[in-house]
């Protein structure tokens, strides 16, 4: 698939034995990010949403891209203390540690169908985080996407056991 | 003007005196949001645009869907790092210490006409950092675009001292 050959890998980043996954080839790359964005408007094209959300900082780029061209209104999640207003947040473990991330309370209206994006997933922790931020304010997680899934860290399979239906443009094995 | 009524105030964030212009309620807005990129690809549809440089966290939403709707590449200009690849940097003075920010060295090729992109210029030390890091790789600045200036602050009018072309869609006098 022509997107996954736009993708750097970068060995050993951010430690050791980590296969790090660059996408600001695939992103510079007018061709590249235009079939990103257009696949991914094109899996959801039957569906109802009604805002995006994208998650800190790489969902940023695919997430208000995506939402541009479906016409819909974009929502930022972010880590603990960077947003203006009034937050709610949501605590979730890291392998080593824990992180949060928080959302503004009238970002996403009761009953809304809100697509939550991000650039990959791998344990899912962050993706489910931010799900949990978009259900606390009533919202409906319609979908979660990714431009990567590393399948082998099982993140898109929890995410599929918790309803929160996963779809991403390719995979890599073996991280 | 309709894009400046959509975004709000917070006043006293993130300190004291500082009145804090808040993009997300124009961001979550589809008609504003689609209004913003559209009046930006609108100004720049004439020129000659390789690549945009967009400024972390918030240049990366206006810029990725600027990038998208114009047909060209996306490149993150980061703070200090955060981008897994070879980069360049640039330090600049803050009101109070110093911050750096960071461009991977094969984010740009030398010539390639460059759109800088964040969401407010202030007193414009980031956005000028910014345009030294393109400058640095080659890059031509072939303009600096924001969805707010504040004027009082000075940025825009340092930039077109510097030939590094400021427009913005609204202005907020009085900080």
């Amino acid at each position: 698939m022509p997107i996954k050959s736009l993708i750097r890998t970068i060995p050993h980043y951010p430690k050791q034995g980590i296969q790090f996954r660059d996408i600001t080839t695939l992103l510079k790359d007018p061709i590249g990010f235009r079939m990103v964005v257009d696949a991914l408007a094109h899996h959801y094209a039957h569906q109802k949403i009604d805002k995006i959300a994208g998650i800190e900082a790489r969902g940023f780029i695919i997430g208000a891209a995506l939402a541009y061209k479906l016409g819909v209104g974009f929502v930022p999640i972010r880590k603990s203390g960077k947003l203006p207003a009034e937050t709610v947040g949501h605590d979730y473990a890291l392998e080593y540690g824990a992180d949060r991330v928080e959302i503004h309370t009238d970002a996403i209206a009761h009953g809304e169908q809100v697509l939550l994006v991000d650039d990959l997933i791998a344990t899912g922790g962050t993706a489910e985080a931010a799900a949990a931020l978009i259900q606390k304010l009533g919202g409906v997680v319609m979908g979660c996407t990714f431009v990567i899934d590393l399948p082998d860290l099982g993140g898109s399979k929890r995410l599929v056991e918790n309803g929160l239906k996963p779809f991403s443009l390719c995979e890599f094995e073996g991280d």
